[in-house]
């Protein structure tokens, strides 16, 4: 289903609440009044089999008897009621159904049968289901002003939307979006998702100019490969921040495979929210601290920050925090350093700027625009405490000034007390981040500076050239058929060789060794790296790259990307292993064929993707030979299972 | 000087207000109005040169005209006064002085000489001496009721004593502290140091009983060396918990030594705190999350935590946070899990227990006793969020009823609105450790269950046995007489043979090759690592170790510690690298002399211990034979100096 038939959810005209009592503290009472106490833009219709009217409004038996159309159902009657509830809203034509209600997906098998059931009714009727077990729907629209959700306030108004598998984190952040001075546009609380799913949210969200930055609380992805797609388009026009939980389970292959063993369920989280342009927060505090700056509308194109600060603490505190992160706090160019010893009658001034006690807010007025013309620096953080020289209102009116002449981004840490609050409010006004702790700006920066490098998957995956695909999966099957099972079986070494060989992998020829002494490998010259793969039941194939032969399993130094893996992605990985610098010719060691190791890791993505049947791929060591020699695989391992 | 001579300054019996004045907002006068305010719990005398009377109080023209004893002056005069004002106060008799004047060491050479002076004038007169440049010192002690600061508010009473190297962090640190419930024994501001160090502090700390907690904010280590002797006696028995800036400067070796590039001065701090037996916080969220739990007096003995929670997404979160910080959410053991599946009616339960939205207050309460008692626990983790089911003050009620009877910590994370800052309270009351999100409170455990391990630094510094180190010593200088200078040289490969024979380091012997095929090495089978030490000007000699040969530079591996290293240290040492399974037959390969290894880290730090003239070791690679057959070094470097 479209993604526009969300608009009935999120900006219904007329809302029923089926269940809404008379007592405020019963769910479906609590969201009657919530939606008649904002009030709601169009007409609510509380639905009661027994009562004829409901806190002072008049109620119907059933949704059959709503004189109106109902653009959206609210369903807070108990489990049993529901499946029968739910019925009876597809056939008076509800667009859309959010049912609050518990005791489903999440309590057992039975609870699962019957969200499958409601869920096909309400498919059945074109009828968007969001839950069950949520807690309900927000949208800030004026037009709109739709309260339909128990056990949460009533955020304040702006550009940030929300989506929140669990209910208790969908109400903790509102709470820190207030709490940081975020504005919600939408809060979605998405349940069990039986129906309506957080990628569904984010191609509306796509479409919807009110939303500028999307934060979501996952613990699991329902549909990864659909996830990935979309997030990845979204965005790139809207920053997207996700914290996602369950690091902990085991890992996803278990066959014995280098890969399988590394790729953890995490790292693969990892590798498929990086390859979506996503910026997955350690934390819900590092959530808000990016979000505050995202929301803030003005991006730094780049790692450099400035600071600067009437406080030599916070000062050297900021530029700590920056580069634990990987921002720099590089020096000034000598034009800027000269113009900043000018004004600050310093002999010579560094990067951070500490302006002294004495500063005055006239000092932050002539240094911002000084600090924020140097070509090296991508945004100024200013640190500031309120001192005998400068109230903090005052600087923040100063910093407030330069967010309106500045492109780029000007963002503050305000310490202390007096004045602190008033300071912060003046800043919020002018969209101007604001922090209270120097490390949660260099978080916020480093977040958002996370996403001036090139986008991820800005390109399609690269097709590798004169690949014989076809044939290479026809015979393995051939070879394979019967052999392989559920639990599938390592390929015998010609098997593997006829594989890697139809995909353009060279193998060094095994000898049989008539003595372990005769078996001594003359082991072509090269570098040993790896390149692996391995197929998770949900997120796919997986592709791995790192160093090679044992020190693979020693420092375990491996990238993961989800395939198809891009030709930018494959020569990122070159550069993203820790021990990139064996790849050029590291202490006299042999310089690699970059090119070749690039195109190796696409054409064991194109196998993945071409041959279902292979389950684990490990070419270790992978020895990439001098540049313009290629690569050449000294152990390969091949295992296929039956197709599922 | 005894830590007892800061007595006069924490717990002063009078107090003069040196440059009080009229004007509230001036440094002088604030300070006083503050001190007659709260009210101090003696006399405060101003002196003001031309006032007759301050603030309604008669004043002095001069400290020497004060009819009492001063335990404590507070200098708040111009910079260029402050040496007349010190000297009268020493003449006086005063027993310490705070000079809150700025304008000394931080601001150039001259007045870095003013502030020796002063610093002389004090010591002379056996008066201890606070700052220049800082804000003063607190004691929420009720028999001394001492606010002589400014630009701070006066903090709750409580326990844990702080102290700050820059004015404008120790404000944020008391903010923090009334942010998080931390009740206040002690602050200092510390300013430039002239007289009174953190380290004084320390001491003093030590002996003062109602200090509990210590929380530090440090820039630099004045005296390294006493700081660790000092720091390593006073962990022993209270926690604590430092914020440490200035992470970013230089490499602390520039000799081109492998140690001395890979003692970057942060590295050598995290040693330094780690062997004081410090938590070294990353943030300032993160030590007050510490300082939350540490202040409860409530100590988990050692990594293994349950989560008991009513919200399925925050225990994952809190499950996620636990491990990311190193500790486990182990399974209950049988009798656990079956008692927990018994109160509550599930067929299995495990680590996380979700309670579920339906738990009551009494669900918590059966609960709690049964994970407290499991003995594969130490620490319970309770995550709760408001439902119709349960009040959160309702939980709070039963999670401190928990703290009275249970051994081991009980620690709550509470989210949400409803109730919320009630169940704080109530929480606090118990001494209950309180945070709103997962992941603050798996940080703070994180920091406690460091404290469980085995003390660092318990016994004495090992003597390896039977090293002639006063020929050695003698040897090399005679051989390096004349030829070392400022500069240093590196010895040559006889010269360097000779010293590490001394230390009983086995070389191997350089043989001069004819051609370059014959000088290919008969190397000595064993496993490839590295010890090496280098010589700071502030830390001192420094050890190192860590995987050796061309690993050591592309991995990065290795670890610090202080010379002299003990025993323990050494053995830890090998087992604190990343590649630390190397050393036992990785794949294959050969096993290590642990022992000799351990042996050798000892001899390298009293090699440096014993002849301050050698400024770098390497030995890169030293080779570890089989267990039994030592170690031996293929190549081996020294670089001697002059002595200092």
């Amino acid at each position: 289903m479209s993604s526009a038939s969300l608009r009935a959810l999120l900006a219904p005209r007329t809302v029923a609440v089926v269940g809404a009592s008379r007592s405020r503290t019963s769910v479906g009472g609590e969201v009657f009044a919530n939606l008649v106490c904002r009030p709601f833009a169009g007409p609510v219709y509380p639905v009661n089999v027994a009562a004829s009217h409901v806190q002072g409004v008049r109620a119907y038996s059933s949704v059959n008897e709503v004189p109106d159309t109902i653009d959206l159902a609210i369903v807070a009657v108990p489990a049993a009621e529901t499946p029968r509830v739910i019925a009876a809203c597809a056939e008076a034509g509800a667009k859309s159904a959010v049912v609050v209600t518990a005791g489903f997906g999440e309590a057992g098998d039975e609870g699962a049968r019957a969200q499958a059931a409601i869920a096909a009714t309400a498919r059945k009727a074109g009828m968007r289901l969001v839950g069950p077990n949520c807690l309900g729907v927000v949208s800030t629209d004026p037009g709109v002003a739709l309260h339909a959700a128990f056990a949460t306030g009533w955020p304040p108004r702006g550009n940030v939307s929300i989506a929140s598998q669990s209910g208790p984190l969908g109400i903790a952040l509102l709470d820190e979006a207030r709490d940081h001075g975020i504005g919600v546009r939408h809060f979605v609380s998405l349940g069990n998702e039986a129906d309506v799913s957080a990628e569904d949210l984010l191609e509306y969200w796509e479409d919807d100019a009110e939303t500028r930055v999307i934060l979501l609380y996952l613990e699991v992805f329902r549909d990864p490969r659909r996830f990935l797609e979309v997030a990845r388009r979204v965005s790139r026009t809207k920053p997207i921040v996700v914290v996602k939980s369950g690091r902990s389970p085991a890992a996803a292959g278990a066959a014995g495979s280098h890969t399988g063993a590394l790729a953890t369920r995490d790292a693969v989280v990892d590798a498929l929210l990086t390859q979506a342009g996503i910026f997955r927060a350690a934390t819900l505090e590092e959530l808000f601290d990016a979000a505050t700056l995202l929301n803030s509308g003005s991006m730094p194109a780049g790692k450099r920050v400035a600071i600067v600060t009437n406080a030599g603490g916070p000062g050297i505190l900021a530029a700590d925090a920056c580069q634990a992160r990987g921002l720099a706090v590089p020096p000034f160019d000598d034009a800027t350093a000269r113009a900043l010893a000018g004004v600050l009658l310093q002999p010579s001034v560094r990067n951070p700027v500490d302006l002294l006690a004495s500063a005055r807010p006239e000092t932050f007025d002539s240094v911002l625009p000084i600090a924020l013309g140097d070509h090296g620096i991508d945004a100024v953080l200013v640190a500031c405490v309120p001192t005998s020289s400068a109230e903090v209102t005052d600087v923040a009116r100063v910093i407030a000034r330069a967010r309106g002449y500045a492109v780029k981004p000007v963002i503050a840490c305000v310490m202390g007390k007096r004045g602190v609050d008033q300071a912060r409010t003046i800043l919020h006004e002018a969209r101007v981040p604001v922090y209270s702790l120097p490390e949660s700006a260099a978080s916020a920066l480093a977040a958002a500076a996370g996403r001036a490098g090139p986008a991820s998957g800005a390109e399609s995956a690269a097709k590798a050239p004169g690949l014989e695909t076809q044939g290479a999966r026809a015979r393995v099957l051939a070879r394979t058929r019967g052999g392989e099972g559920k639990e599938g079986r390592w390929l015998a070494p010609d098997e593997t060789a006829t594989l890697l060989d139809a995909f353009g992998i060279r193998c060094i020829p095994v000898v049989q060794a008539a003595d372990a002494g005769a078996a001594a490998p003359a082991a072509p010259r090269g570098v040993e790296m790896f390149v692996g793969a391995t197929r998770d039941a949900a997120f796919g194939p997986i592709v791995a790259f790192g160093t090679g032969g044992v020190a693979l399993e020693l420092w375990n130094d491996v990238v993961l990307r989800l395939a198809p893996v891009t030709d930018a992605e494959a020569r990122w990985m070159l550069d993203a292993i820790r021990g990139r610098r064996l790849l050029d010719g590291f202490r006299g060691g042999p310089r690699a064929d970059r090119d070749a190791l690039a195109d190796a890791i696409l054409r064991v993505s194109r196998l993945m993707e071409e041959v279902p049947e292979v389950a684990d791929v490990d070419l270790n060591p992978l020895v990439a030979l001098e540049p313009g020699q290629g690569v050449v695989a000294v152990d390969a391992r091949v295992r296929v299972c039956a197709r599922p």
